[in-house]
């Protein structure tokens, strides 16, 4: 004992010889990367390097195999010194990044200006202005009634998940089982459980960009390691090109969504099938986020379901279809164990989806008549902005194929979309979501959501070029 | 231009040459790890040394400082290095551990036999067999009509805020403002996000134990590390002193639960104020979840609140009180500051709680009879338990002061708490879950919830003295 005692001490001693020596390798490496950020930026390079960094992984990978070492382990140890020196050459060097939740200031004071009774057209939220059918309501009121206001099933009341797999599969000619589907607290919670269900700290999200800031928030938030493919309205906002650039071993994780928030593209078939075939080559797992897959205008009805050679997880939501928001209820679709793992994920951070909300959701369901109605007002109200919108040499945008969006691009030089849109919402008292929310690239963009009558998007429309042309005088 | 190019690749080579040693160090690092793990283990002394680890983590610190590494930068790799030290120690040497989520396959069991129509007393959840009053179900109904079914604030509707801080404050004679109240999905989410808003991965989580599965659960899946302070039947399930061995300054959070689910322990003022000062001290923040604040049955009714010199976030729930389990609607009471970053959580991983529930929510706080009624069915309903089960001398509990739960231990030698409580189901037709599920040092213990009729406990109860003299005959 004694003898063990000495022992213990000694190791420990060299336990903490080591970590030291760690730590000072650490700092030697910082030191280092802050050089090479400084020699990037004397000659005009990007800090970020993703060709440089992949081959690095790669490298130490190696390494770690012939080490001995947990490729798990060492993956995490990477991708954090990895990302620490990538930030601390941003900190340090300054490269100037737009906030993309800089929208939440907007649309708080959108609906403050709205609670004060000024005059605002609030186009900047992506929340219909439909409410759920009455049938919907009292399907919850008389689930609650029976007495379904007890913990739920954390993948979602077998009923449900039976009514959406066989819908899902009777639309897109595929064969889902009940234990595919897990139902989640809205869109949000589908995403969340998915990207933790797929992948770990440490390991590389893909956003198609433009998008909805939430994909990219929560795998930050998560310690993912977030990087985009931008696309371009020049390209006709195709994704192949800049995901078949962008895609290296390291992604684990490609988000798309499609009919698109904001710019309401439409993907083919062939194209969706290069998209998840690009994706799959690599390894990397498809999210492949399809809310508005009832707001179809043009083209066909696709959905992710449609290609089982590829590894994807399909996110829904009865919020837009249904005008269900604040209802928070929504769907994902997914290999069995991979459904598993996102029910977990639900259940460990908020149990379940409330019984009687769930038993709403399959009166839902049938309500097809209605969900057929509110995406033919939207369509019409995209069509008037398309009209509004479509004479002015200021402007230009690809005319809507799905979604509930116009994503505009004001043609001013030098364009911040946030200074912009806090004008249009304090000046004209118009509300929009400003470009670089969906991504960097989308600084001279706008997103204009056809959640209001009409006559006020017309107004709004109005508003908008007002803005624009002071814009271009420099008078705005 | 060409200068820099290979300035570039000559750093990049030493970039890899110095992340390469860094490796090589890691893995020198766990074969060191492993032999302290033998030496211990040859001695006989456990794995985990609080003392130690605390002792390299501050000379660790401290070097990071004079290298000017960053603090957060540092934690995070040591924690990574201690914990991955811990689990090779535990993996290769074999350090038997109770799974405390066990009763998830025993509570999933339970529910199949209840559908299955075979006899079972289901004593296993923490969920009341009472439901929702009428007047809650029509609140509910008559939001949702109103078109209160849309997006709500992520910290919950300005009204329930209001009327939850009157409440708290009128009851615990405090101050507190619509701002420190967040509305949440369910108790289990705000414990979540206030996990999330008060600690980082790598920060030390101190559960004080017997205590709810989900603090460690959410904790380690959130890549927290956990450690408990063990209360214990023989000292009355005190709490001061396991904590005050317990503490050290790795500590950034203690989760305390009174009325105590399992063990229905109040505390006293004294030792609630010494309890939150002792965390105070030692600059940790106290996590209390008071969701059973209504079922109290000796002692005074107390609440965190009432120290206002202790860093402390206090949840709450309508769960229990009502019979609103599956409506997933809790709060969180903080600071401000706390409370905004809590709410951002829970907007980043599920938006917001539905805006119906929460006008249900406002109603229920107005019945304040029938909560009443409730806390009474649960009281009567633990005494026909402890009179039951008082009798035995293979059973020991201390009388539940509050909560909703009887926590025996069953005085037989070498009891697996996982087995009985699977043969106490599978042989008994009797649910109740597994002492392990509170804490790795409860294998004699079960837990027996308040939640059936009178005359269905009774028989549960003569079951499960049944089981206890079988077991103790090596029988069962």
């Amino acid at each position: 004992m004694k003898m063990g005692g000495n022992e213990l001490e000694k190791l420990r001693g060299e336990l903490s010889e080591i970590t030291g020596s760690i730590l000072r390798l650490i700092a030697e490496r910082r030191r280092l990367s802050l050089r090479i950020g400084e020699v990037k930026a004397a000659s005009g390079k990007p800090l970020l390097d993703r060709e440089a960094e992949a081959a690095l992984l790669r490298k130490m990978l190696n390494l770690c195999g012939e080490l001995g070492l947990d490729e798990e382990l060492c993956r995490r140890i990477l991708l954090m010194l990895i990302e620490d020196s990538l930030n601390l050459q941003r900190t340090k060097l300054i490269e100037k990044k737009a906030d993309p939740l800089a929208y939440r200031k907007i649309f708080a004071r959108a609906a403050e200006l709205y609670r004060m009774g000024k005059p605002v057209i609030r186009t900047e939220v992506g929340q219909p202005d439909f409410t759920a059918p009455p049938e919907v309501m009292a399907a919850a009121y008389e689930a609650m009634r029976k007495g379904y206001g007890r913990y739920a099933p954390a993948a979602g009341i077998p009923e449900l998940r039976k009514a959406l797999a066989e819908n899902l599969s009777q639309r897109y000619g595929v064969d889902l089982k009940p234990e595919n589907v897990v139902v989640t607290l809205g869109g949000a919670m589908a995403v969340y459980s998915a990207i933790e269900a797929l992948t770990k700290p440490g390991d590389e999200v893909m956003v198609v960009e433009p998008a909805w800031p939430i994909y990219g928030h929560q795998s930050r938030t998560y310690g993912r390691r977030v990087v985009s493919a931008m696309t371009r309205l020049e390209d006709d906002w195709d994704p192949i090109k800049p995901l078949e650039e962008g895609l290296t071993e390291a992604t684990r994780l490609v988000v798309v969504n499609y009919p698109n928030n904001p710019t309401g593209k439409v993907l083919s078939r062939k194209d969706f099938g290069r998209l998840l075939e690009t994706a799959s080559e690599l390894g990397a797992w498809v999210l492949s986020d399809e809310v508005y897959r009832d707001f179809l205008f043009e083209g066909e009805d696709l959905s992710a379901l449609q290609f089982p050679d590829a590894k994807t997880v399909v996110v829904g939501s009865f919020s837009k279809s249904w005008g269900m928001t604040g209802y928070r209820i929504g769907y994902l679709v997914a290999e069995e164990e991979v459904a598993r793992r996102a029910a977990l994920v639900q259940n460990t951070v908020a149990t379940c989806v409330p019984e009687f909300v769930q038993y709403a959701a399959i009166e839902a369901l049938k309500q097809v008549e209605v969900a057929r109605k509110n995406v033919e007002t939207v369509r019409r109200r995209l069509e008037v902005l398309s009209e509004e919108l479509g004479g002015s040499n200021l402007i230009e945008f690809t005319k809507p194929q799905g979604a509930m969006y116009l994503f505009p691009r004001i043609k001013v030089d030098g364009l911040d979309s946030i200074d912009f849109a806090w004008k249009l919402l304090e000046k004209k008292g118009v509300g929009v979501a400003p470009g670089t929310s969906f991504g960097e690239g989308y600084s001279n963009y706008i997103r204009i959501s056809a959640v209001r009558p009409v006559e006020e998007l017309r107004e709004a429309a109005r508003k908008i070029l007002e803005a624009a042309e002071e814009a271009a005088a420099g008078k705005l």
